[in-house]
């Protein structure tokens, strides 16, 4: 198997760079430079308009046709920023280099591209499941929400209002009342359940609904934060407040879940402060991910909004004695920023390395032939090594093009977080065997030779395989988040925490300004309180005073 | 079984109004008014914001109330009015009492309730394999597009400028340029296509998006023309017209094979009018359904854009001979609509009737019991029927409720449209059998009694006559439709077939301004030039000229 070792040499630089063939050397530089633009924020809306369709395509096509002229001429970049080096540049190199989304004409949006776009429709196969599991039906509430809406709930508004995006001209004409793009549906939910509620009999009402919300935010962040996204949002009516308490648990504990089973990412669930706290809920419940450079990512949110919009909508019920009560209720969401969580947790210098459960491709095979008179032979292996796998039911992708050499495909399917890798040689072919390459174990000791290609040795091997690697990459980022969580009992101890870009564990009672100085001073936040909770007697990091929690504290996303 | 048949006396509308249970008495007068008052155009913008969220909502609530105090304690109306007495108010009230949908608050934007999101949710499973299997990717295009880009395809902006909803502010700013709600997405598709194909290495590109999109129509109805809806957009790019006609041609075999096997519509299919093509295509093909009250229904369309978009957006790419050439594309799409004519096609004076295929609920089990001491055993039975049928993979559930009678859920199952009930009393379980009634053929004629409990003899069943009710309701449409087309060889008998309500078919070839007055003196238009054609010489049917093909003229939703 030396010609496959040495095959393995190419640098990422060199092989998108000797390419003539420009469909996957993706501009790396786009997302970079338009990001650190916004990291500025904006100073006026004049701004936003400048930097959508008018003055964006043909910057953005200039750009991308520079950028393929420098790598195919000067072969000196490396396209991927390494991870180390400036983790925000890794971060956008990946996006662009892998497909998996692109920059939208208006400044803010978001192309989510095929292979991003399935690692979504992973995640919404499982929670789409779950979520019927839990007796949760799916439906679909209009987007547009008379503006009225959300003046009705006080915090909501206050929340939101900064952030909407508003029709004021439909069909050729001014509108008399303007129209909220939806940011999220709490107040048009509320509105009809106050028509479809009207006794104990109706309740619980439990129901989903897969959309597209917008939020016109200042900076923005492929999948992380960007102006439009896509989510779904659970919205239950109760007839109990410890009905809505304990259905909002169970969606945290949902997510919770798939974070640590599907997506391989150790997140730590617990309760936001108040001041973190969802315009318009009772407590919030949220699942935090330590991201690959140490900051927080919110992933996941379930609300227990109590009756605050039940009163603002006046969404009552007869209960069981004949007496009216307002519902008690809860919203939870998860959004197309888990794929920048995936990304940002597993990802390493050679680009992403996806969790098996969610990859779009679980096992890369890569035909290996330098004569002419092999590659039938290999071909027919490798298809049928293909098909063996696809009727077990893997995802299985054979790249069979001949434009390539085998070195640009292992790093390529690599970049793209394909977490196993099949060759497929002459003499592989000679002796009924493979050679497979697990992407979480770099170099010759993630390869094993001599695999034989009988279907039930070789499915038994794949599959064990990729359990393995679902359990190694949620031990890595386990060990990786444990080894960067500080306990701390003192506000010193903490600022030395967050200034070495870990986060800050310590018992906590202060007040809300004692929250937003630490915020001022050190830029991190309370993540949550745990819900896992050391036993004993605490004394609050910040005042000395008895403390009833730990509070997680983290720069974060 | 003499208890059964007596229980089945009840009519909906005693059944709707004796029940003290809010929930399934939906508002069935809410439909009916509304839509009569959209039937003449709105005059003003105002008077769009005068029926969104201000007046509206009370409105609603109130005539509610009424409508159900009215119906508890009259007991006259019928709730849902009969289809042959007028078949719009019938769709009206079927949507309400199904619990399909509702209206959302602003004017023309519809809530889809989850009896009707499983509809469309059947639609997508099916759809989105068959995309899959052709070779189709799922992505997802943001939905803001800059005004600018509507502007660029002249025909494309003159069919969608007027339906635009606009969004002029964002975050708390007025914008400098518009954004424009998708109406479809062949403009942002092309921008980013332009930056993504370069080389003929890159095509074919074939993807296709689930989304939402907005058309500010002026009159509106549930389903079929609502303000914002749901669909997939297909979306193409080739090399050669002729892959690209091919494509177009491929997508709309897709959906005729949707319409036939699926929701057991038998649609025409067909080549659109120049008239009727779609808004910066070359070719448009389309499916037209009947509904029952013979108006045409288009169901889906699979649009040959040509180069009219590449040109707009100068999408080009290098050819094997290195050459530069515009793209050749194809859009194609299924909304929502789609359940609007699943309830129109098939639906009685009962209420729906559902294709087996895409019924949420393909078999209801009401339990019968008189006595407390038979009511253990008839459940024990009913639920264990259940679970067989379940696990067999049949959509099935159990009304166990005991607040309802059984006469009172057959009518209720039978207007949503189950397409099969299995009715299991005391003898039923004595004798271990059950008894089984169709959706399809009313009364004791579609009921079959001491059906084997026994789990192979129940299962080969039920999903035999499962079948038999698919095919069936194919069977009867199409019987329907054929015996509603007329063959027209003048334009006299044009006006008489249009005049009678039915579809006129015959030799065409006469020009658009005769087209036009057509619509103006019978309100039809030409729906298709069916792929469908007879063979021999022609004579159009207005002008007398010889003619290539017949079309089929009908009035239309």
């Amino acid at each position: 198997m030396v010609v496959v070792a040495s095959l393995r040499l190419p640098s990422l630089t060199s092989l998108f760079s000797a390419s003539s063939r420009s469909s996957h050397r993706a501009p790396a530089a786009l997302f970079r430079r338009r990001h650190s633009c916004r990291r500025q924020p904006f100073l006026a809306a004049a701004k936003f308009s400048a930097q959508s369709a008018a003055s964006s395509p043909p910057e953005t096509t200039e750009e991308l046709a520079v950028n393929q002229k420098k790598s195919s001429k000067t072969n000196q970049d490396r396209v991927i920023t390494p991870r180390s080096q400036d983790f925000n540049a890794w971060y956008l190199d990946v996006i662009a280099n892998a497909e998996l989304a692109d920059y939208g004409p208006v400044r803010g949006t978001m192309v989510i591209r095929p292979y991003g776009y399935a690692i979504w429709e992973a995640i919404q196969d499982y929670l789409n499941v779950k979520f019927k599991e839990t007796g949760h039906s799916n439906m679909y509430f209009p987007q547009f929400i008379p503006y009225s809406f959300i003046e009705k709930e006080a915090s909501h508004v206050e929340g939101f209002s900064p952030e909407l995006a508003v029709v004021t001209i439909g069909g050729g004409k001014e509108l008399e009342e303007k129209l909220v793009v939806r940011p999220t549906s709490e107040t048009i939910v509320n509105h009809m359940f106050t028509q479809w509620i009207h006794s104990y009999r109706d309740l619980p009402l439990l129901i989903n609904q897969w959309a597209n919300v917008t939020r016109w935010e200042m900076r923005t962040k492929p999948f992380v934060r960007t102006l439009e996204f896509l989510w779904q949002e659970g919205h239950t009516a109760h007839a109990t407040p410890e009905e809505a308490e304990e259905e909002a648990m169970k969606m945290i504990d949902v997510y919770t879940k798939f974070a640590y089973e599907e997506a391989a990412i150790p997140v730590v669930v617990g309760r936001k402060s108040r001041e973190e706290t969802f315009a318009g809920a009772v407590r919030t419940y949220t699942i935090e991910a330590m991201m690959g450079d140490r900051k927080a990512l919110q992933a996941g949110t379930s609300h227990n909004l109590g009756q605050n919009f039940s009163r603002a909508f006046d969404t009552q019920f007869m209960d069981e004695n004949g007496q009216r009560q307002h519902i008690w209720q809860t919203s939870w969401a998860v959004s197309t920023r888990f794929v920048g969580g995936i990304i940002m947790t597993h990802g390493d210098d050679a680009g992403l390395m996806l969790p098996p459960k969610l990859a779009p491709v679980q096992v890369v095979i890569v035909p290996i032939w330098k004569k002419d008179d092999e590659k039938v032979g290999v071909l027919n292996a490798a298809s049928s090594v293909k098909e063996v796998l696809h009727s077990a039911g893997v995802k299985v992708k054979l790249d069979d093009s001949d434009t390539r050499t085998p070195g640009w495909k292992f790093n390529f399917w690599e970049m793209k977080g394909v977490p196993i890798r099949i060759e497929i040689g002459p003499r592989d072919v000679a002796s009924g065997s493979v050679v497979i390459s697990r992407r979480d174990v770099p170099g010759k000791q993630g390869k094993v030779f001599g695999i034989s290609m009988e279907p039930s040795t070789l499915v038994g091997y794949v599959k064990d395989k990729l359990d393995e690697i679902q359990a190694s990459l949620l031990a890595k980022a386990t060990s990786f988040r444990d080894s960067n969580i500080v306990d701390v009992s003192s506000y010193d101890e903490l600022k030395e925490a967050i200034s070495q870009g870990k986060w800050a564990r310590g018992p906590w009672s202060a007040s809300d300004e004692d929250e937003a100085r630490v915020k001022e001073e050190t830029g991190a936040t309370i993540r949550c309180f745990p819900f896992e909770q050391p036993a004993g007697t605490k004394t609050c990091l910040m005042t000395g005073q008895p403390a009833e929690e730990i509070a997680i504290f983290a720069k974060s996303y």
